[in-house]
């Protein structure tokens, strides 16, 4: 049997992509996340069928991995992905502490059919104040005393 | 009977974060979702509880209003958050069509506790070279055409 390849991997993320042009589940999206060469959870693009924004394949694939190991770290993994990941996907392999991604499409091929990751990379980016959806602090020293009530309790789990 | 101010709806999600202080289900924060003046999402962070690492405040509170209003659009919302949200929960709220967002601690308060968002804000402007999760990408032109087939779906629904 031959060896199970990285171009596998990424091709079993673009197949799951392809799954929802006929299933129309979520925009054309798969991932799967592989440690020590076995595939430890996969994820296609599932907001139009569940309604959940948050449900882009590297979201489910992640959950999906987490559930599998019963951990909130999938150390050692590796993230492959039909489209490059948009800000909240790539920021949500950081805590999940994956160790590495690897996608097909990028930001302009998606951006080509009406997904708009890279207008989002730049909101990220901007300043505060030129940001199209507006973010504002109110009572600081509230939200200070409840993160320091936590960081003073002995029992907390760092992670 | 007095009218309930931003501050109440920023409390609220104050005395969720806080509350997990208490039930250590995860970090001391909480987010609600107010549309109309009425919170229709709720959320503490669950991360230790579910295993979950997307599962912060913002998250959850956005996966609830969606549930509630059974749709991935939460346009017309407000998010109040106990803390300065991550890049994650902030990619998330754009997918959302959140319009505004108020928050209380921000990314330095939570850095000062051990949660380096602040990290993962720089992480995603650096150049893909320099940052600290590898990231590649590979098979180019097999992804673009899943994205084309998409496009050319005459079904699809655009979000």
């Amino acid at each position: 049997m031959s060896q199970v390849t990285e171009h596998d991997f990424l091709r079993e993320a673009l197949r799951l992509a392809d799954a929802n042009t006929t299933s129309l589940a979520g925009g054309p999206f798969g991932a799967v996340i592989v440690r020590d060469g076995q595939i430890i959870g996969r994820g296609a693009n599932r907001v139009l069928e569940t309604k959940d924004p948050t449900a882009h394949a590297e979201m489910v694939a992640i959950r999906d991995a987490s559930r599998y190991l019963n951990h909130w770290e999938l150390t050692g993994s590796t993230l492959y992905t039909s489209c490059e990941p948009c800000p909240m996907c790539l920021a949500a392999a950081y805590w999940a502490r994956i160790e590495r991604i690897v996608f097909s499409a990028d930001r302009y091929d998606a951006a080509a059919v009406g997904f708009d990751d890279d207008f989002l990379y730049r909101e990220l980016v901007a300043p505060v104040e030129a940001r199209q959806l507006p973010i504002q602090q109110d009572l600081p020293g509230e939200g200070r005393q409840v993160m320091e009530r936590w960081a003073a309790h002995p029992d907390r789990v760092p992670y």
